[in-house]
C-alpha cells in the first residue's frame, strides 16, 4: 500500500478541551480504515523479531491501539485501568497531573516475572501517564521492550522523562 | 488452531463490583496472545463477507475487541464515548440504568449515511448500553449489520430488547 499521509488525516480541533489548546483529533484516521490498518501494521512491525509476550495499554484511547497491536504480535494484552475497573488484586501508581494526581492500576498477576511487554499509547505529551504505567509493569518484574506512540508532541519532551527505553512514535508535531 | 476454551479463561470474581455479582473478568483471556487472536478472528469470521465499512465499540473495555475486529475486517473504528471526551460535534442518546442514568455520545461525522455498521461489545447484559448504541448508529443513518459480543449473559435477557438485529456472541451463561 501506498505511505499514508497521517497528518493529513488527523483532525485539528481548537480550544479543546479548554481554550488554548490545539487538540489533535485521531478519530478522522480511525474512521478510515485502510489508514487504520496501516496504523497499526506501521507499529507492530517495529517489534515483530523482538518475542513480545504482553502489549499493555492505558485506557481508554490506548486500547484502540494496544490491542489491534497486540492482536498483530499474536502478544496478550493487558489493560491498565483508572482505580476500582479491574475485578481482582491490583497494584497501583499515582503520578501528578497539572492540576492534582492521577492513579493507574494493574493487576497484580497480569503477567509472570521477566515477561518481554511492549507498551502502547495513543499519545506522548508531558509522558507522566506512559512513565506511570512504566513503573507498574516494572513492579511485577517485566521487561519492557519499547514504548510506541500514534502522535509524539516533540514541544512537551515527554522523551526526557523516558530517556532510558526505545521510543517509537508514528507522527511527530 | 484447536477449539480454544474460552470460558476456561474467563475469571470469576465474586461480589464484584457489588456484593451478589459474579463479575466475569475477560483479563485472563486477554492476557494469552493465541486466546485474544481467537476471539477475534472468530468475531471477524462472521461478517468477513457482509461488507462492514464501520466497526462502532463503546468506551472502554468495547475498544479492546471493537479496534481489532474493525483492523481484521479492514473496516473504520468509530468510538462511541461517555460525555465530554469526543472533541468533535456530537450527537448524543441518554438511557436508564438500574440507578440513575448514563449517556453516550458519538461524533456527528462518523460515518456517511448508508455506511454498514457493525456493533462490537465485550459484554451483553441487559442491553441498555448497545441499545443506546444502536440508536446512536441510526440517528446518523447508518445500516446495522450485526451486533457482537463476546460474553453474553443470557438470563438477564438483553436480547429481548435488540430484537430486530443479528446477534452473535461467543460465550453465553
Amino acid at each position: 500500500m501506498a505511505q499514508v499521509n497521517y497528518e493529513a488525516l488527523i483532525r485539528n480541533v481548537p480550544d479543546f478541551p479548554i481554550p488554548g489548546v490545539q487538540f489533535k483529533d485521531i478519530t478522522t484516521l480511525l474512521r478510515n480504515g485502510p489508514a487504520f490498518q496501516s496504523v497499526i501494521n506501521s507499529i507492530a512491525d517495529q517489534y515483530r523479531d523482538q518475542q513480545v509476550d504482553i502489549v499493555a495499554g492505558v485506557e481508554s484511547r490506548g486500547f484502540i491501539f494496544s490491542a489491534p497491536v497486540a492482536y498483530q504480535l499474536g502478544a496478550g494484552l493487558v489493560p491498565i485501568r483508572k482505580p476500582g475497573k479491574l475485578p481482582a488484586d491490583t497494584i497501583e501508581v499515582a503520578y501528578s497531573l497539572e492540576y492534582g494526581t492521577n492513579t493507574l492500576q494493574m493487576h497484580a498477576d497480569a503477567f509472570p516475572r521477566g515477561a518481554r511487554v511492549l507498551l502502547v499509547d495513543d499519545l506522548l505529551a508531558t509522558g507522566g501517564t506512559i512513565a506511570a504505567a512504566v513503573q507498574l509493569v516494572n513492579q511485577l518484574g517485566g521487561e519492557i521492550v519499547g514504548l510506541a506512540f500514534v502522535i509524539e508532541l516533540g514541544f512537551l519532551n515527554g522523551r526526557a522523562t523516558l530517556g532510558e527505553y526505545p521510543i517509537f512514535s508514528l507522527v511527530r508535531y
